[in-house]
């Protein structure tokens, strides 16, 4: 039976979700990179669409928080996983794009309290719906929904797609510094220089507890020590 | 601040993902029941509704899966968690219901092959719309959705809703024969007498196996040896 086509440009071919295609900070080739946001950002129409839209439903601190995401896997992308973009660079960043705007959109006191749902199921079901009425094709509006129902779903067995990899070690990386040997501390002070953190540590743990205190049956629960893991983020800590 | 309504009657209330809930081999009261169908399926009108879509999409082997799985957890309730339908009885087995119908409904070759989405987040979603469509209040159908996109997503850590744990356990039991001291082998007996098994357990070990050929990216590759363990189904051999 033939698999689904992969559509690599939207991000969805397989990687293991144990991480182990990730290099190791042994192996990582990681280097300076003078990240200018208007040239790394896509200019497609439906990334405009879909910024107008979230700029005005997010606070500016969960905005910036989106938009140094994109700029930190877009870092990871081109140096550690060239492969992926080897042939649909633009495609690639547009969904990646799309995909950092619309992950955390579950998370606003109006988006919380207007539903019962886990704020990342809810949050994909509505990019899938409002990208498409952006006119983005199938494919990739389903390739960003399944990346943001999963961006808070680590774990040792089975696959992931890249797409949702990729959100998932980047926005780990912004909210708890995690993983901090794939990207350089002159990324890092470019791009908060760009989008600042306004408070991002204390502001995101108060949202994450304020889910769980609203939902105690919420997806979030399943990451122990979660919001006090983002409370502490030693590494952005003096970029707050 | 307050913690979002409870809405006991569709299910949310949470219970631990561990399931520490659940009653060991030692101390469950598991007792023989004469489970007849007619009198403990639902009769209201967003059931027939739901009920009659989803007869017209599903595969009769998947059909009647769903409808063991209802009363095989219609059972474990009664018997088990009591508490959990002391007020709201018919509003709790009526969502139960509805969760059931739509459960596998992304598992269809149609379904399967119409997105790139893992099967239970598209299946959620449609559950979600449909139900609606049918007059189901928002908060019960995001109730289903909600159990439909995590009922593969057991773990050690964190919460989920009453409704997300007893499809876990009831598809669990009916594919895989697990946690066996919670239904009593003459529910069993009744069970598949009204509902016929149909070779399930070779019929969804092949669909597994089919939804990960053809996304390879798919949360149920999460399950580590699923198909295997759904195609050994011991328990359940004599009555396939």
């Amino acid at each position: 039976m033939a698999s689904k086509q992969q559509t690599e440009e939207f991000g969805w071919p397989s990687v293991p979700r144990n991480r182990s295609n990730i290099p190791s900070k042994a192996s990582a080739k990681t280097t300076p990179a003078d990240v200018v946001f208007p040239e790394v950002w896509p200019k497609s129409e439906v990334v405009k669409k879909a910024q107008e839209y979230v700029h005005g439903a997010l606070p500016k601190e969960t905005y910036n928080h989106s938009l140094r995401v994109y700029c930190y896997g877009h870092t990871i992308v081109t140096q550690h996983f060239p492969s992926w973009i080897a042939s649909a660079s633009e495609d690639f960043f547009e969904t990646w794009a799309l995909t950092c705007l619309f992950h955390d959109i579950g998370t606003t006191p109006e988006n919380r309290s207007d539903t019962h749902m886990s704020f990342e199921f809810q949050g994909g079901f509505m990019a899938l719906q409002q990208l498409q009425a952006f006119d983005a094709p199938k494919a990739q509006a389903e390739s960003v929904c399944e990346a943001i129902i999963r961006h808070q779903d680590p774990g040792e067995t089975g696959t992931i797609s890249r797409m949702g990899q990729l959100v998932q070690i980047a926005t780990e990386f912004d909210n708890m510094g995690w993983q901090p040997h794939l990207v350089h501390e002159d990324v890092i002070k470019r791009v908060v220089e760009q989008h600042p953190r306004l408070q991002w540590s204390s502001c995101f743990s108060a949202t994450i507890n304020a889910e769980v205190q609203e939902k105690p049956w919420c997806h979030t629960t399943a990451l122990e020590g979660f919001a006090e893991d983002v409370a502490g983020n030693k590494l952005m800590a003096p970029y707050e």
